[in-house]
């Protein structure tokens, strides 16, 4: 049977009532609270590779906790999937949906009565939000080869390092063991919710990613000196929070004034932190993304900029420590073409767009491995309890998922 | 004997010696840490009970765990002293300068055979600075009956309340008991250093307060919605961080547009507070202080009409919970004339100041108590290690409290 006969036919009942079945897991009737490399974690694999494994699939974690089941025997795998982690509170489609999704593809290919002529892999990544150990994309880091230095070493807030949680899982604590041989992969498609409003806007359930958008994080410290509320004059004081604060509305006019472009600070924190003492240190996160390289490099050399201006104005020291700073990431042509196909044969005509989020398909496409990712709608957007997706787009985005996993693999 | 034959000498070298033996309790060579009914406090106490005690006072602790040391019989008492508690890493000379001084005080007129016709009592009371639980001036507000209402029932970062650090103490956990008897204080003389550098500036060892600042405390609250950073547009966020940032901005501009105004954000909270998150909430604490009772109720006003159309034009919800509405305390005038008369005889013509911060003697004037301040140069501000106070200068503030409490006591 080639390519051409399969005609895959996905169950949205079944789909809908794996979502469930998975939310409850972490879950608390509202939120779902499923962190990297924990045991709800692992109690997500253990469900999804159950099903799996119902399914004919070989059944394994890798090195660094990672779920692969793979269908077909040696050679290349085609790969699908996303991860099983979530934020703390946060939802049930963000990550899970891709997993959930590769499997009723997987599911409506082998009902179809498809055989696979490659190997195919549905993968889920471990810890992709970063939420426990501030190492986001890290299962798929593993598998892909980008981990960075000493990853293995980062620490939760309760002091557990990465090796020690893999240790509890019966791992040996070295996720760097996880690396695909090279040639082991041969593409990577991944499913996910969009988290935007652009789809929704548009009254379209699919959309297909170009690229995913370059993000630079920094931490920037700002001294003044602490002072007391009370006896200090407003023109004698060095007040590192009002610096902060004329920064941080700064950081938003910048972003503002250019299309495309994000920043944000999430995080900020005041020394010694008194109502009644003026502070004299603020340090706050920064978070600069843009679709377009030249825009992301504009908008973060105007913002260093701010920074100095507004510290040599009130005369605080400032400095911008950058944490990470991850290039655009174009995704592969071939595949997004396979992927608008594979929509317009379900009767979608996909709008093309940037993903202003990290993805595990990253990962894969800059270490070789041709990736492409299919948008669905989604409202509320995403880590919080109030992201949603209609079990018709994801039956939908399943739809699609299986005919382009058919085109490549049957 | 008379007051006019009284010549206390006080003893600067005992003076300074004493000064760095209450600095070890607590300290660290560099900091000093005393918090409020903790052991270290505690051992202030001690130390200080022991060395008035020696001089023939009568030295109990009362139910709030205030130190009172008593010279001389029944009737209506002139106390003198100010606190022993310290701000976490403070300095050796707010608060402590003003009992060591008062003891000082006490010892140089019992040198020079004054007898006291009036019972004098120099007091230590327990937590002005709120450090610990929150509520400043504890100790002198138990003592004057104006403690707020479930005041034992404050609790420290750890959980434990008022009551139970008292009951460590040995004591009852009912700082209610406290409260003296009225009539039983004739008046209070408390000197503290400056913490301010107007002394300083005017080249003048000595100031005599005439008002304590009005002091306004809320807590004000903005909710926006939290929203992934990647994928929400600028244009579609509610950044309650981005909000309050520019609430602050206006609070600073507000105090700087008034003479004598002073308002302080010296905390700030974000939630959910990921790097990764917009905000979609912050709070904030408020600290607007002045000497003039008008200039303190309109910056008030104007500060919470910029909250509310901040609020207004970024989608945001806010609201200012006020936690406390202290107004101007004007000090006694006949006291203040006193500490003028008695400066002036040590050759200083001490200038009138407002007290920009809060003090113990706020509750006694405020319980009909007739207070008055005499403040003491001092340079670094204070509530950090860099507050100092010269030896000399304290010299002299401890010789004209002395002269002070011979014209009322002997």
């Amino acid at each position: 049977m080639s390519a051409a006969d399969v005609r895959p036919v996905v169950d949205p009942a079944r789909l809908g009532k794996r979502i469930a079945e998975l939310a409850a897991i972490g879950g608390n009737g509202r939120a779902v609270t499923r962190l990297g490399l924990s045991v709800e974690e692992q109690a997500a694999r253990d469900l999804v590779g159950g099903w799996l494994g119902a399914l004919g699939a070989s059944v394994r974690r890798d090195a660094a906790g990672n779920l692969i089941a793979r269908f077909g025997g040696d050679g290349p795998a085609v790969l699908a999937g996303s991860h099983l982690d979530s934020v703390l509170d946060g939802g049930r489609f963000d990550g899970a949906l891709g997993v959930l999704c590769a499997v009723e593809a997987a599911e409506s290919l082998r009902a179809a009565g498809a055989r696979f002529r490659r190997p195919v892999e549905i993968v889920a990544w471990a810890d992709e939000e970063g939420a426990r150990f501030g190492l986001g994309l890290y299962g798929s880091g593993a598998a892909f080869g980008r981990l960075p230095a000493g990853a293995a070493e980062r620490r939760d807030a309760l002091g557990v390092s990465i090796a020690e949680a893999l240790r509890a899982l019966g791992e040996r604590g070295e996720p760097e063991a996880a690396r695909l041989p090279a040639g082991a992969a041969a593409a990577y498609l991944e499913l996910h919710i969009e988290q935007g409003p652009r789809l929704e806007r548009a009254g379209v359930a699919l959309g297909v990613v170009s690229d995913i958008v370059g993000i630079f994080h920094a931490r920037v410290t700002v001294e003044g000196r602490a002072d007391h509320a009370g006896t200090t004059a407003m023109d004698a004081r060095r007040d590192a929070l009002a610096g902060a604060a004329a920064m941080l509305l700064a950081v938003e006019a910048l972003a503002r004034s250019r299309e495309g472009v994000v920043a944000t600070v999430g995080e900020l924190a005041v020394r010694p932190g008194a109502k009644n003492v003026v502070p004299g240190a603020a340090t706050f996160s920064l978070d600069v993304r843009a679709g377009d390289a030249a825009a992301l490099e504009a908008t973060i050399r105007e913002i260093r900029a701010a920074v100095r201006r507004v510290g040599d104005e009130r005369g605080l020291r400032s400095t911008v420590d950058v944490l990470s700073s991850v290039p655009v990431t174009p995704l592969d042509q071939a595949l997004r073409d396979l992927f608008m196909r594979a929509a317009a044969a379900e009767g979608v005509a996909a709008p093309v767009l940037v993903s202003g989020a990290g993805h595990d398909a990253m990962n894969a496409q800059l270490a070789g491995v041709p990736a492409a990712m299919l948008f669905v709608r989604s409202t509320g957007g995403s880590h919080t309890p109030r992201e949603h997706c209609d079990t018709a787009d994801a039956a939908l985005g399943a739809a699609v998922l299986a005919r382009a996993l058919g085109e490549l693999a049957c």
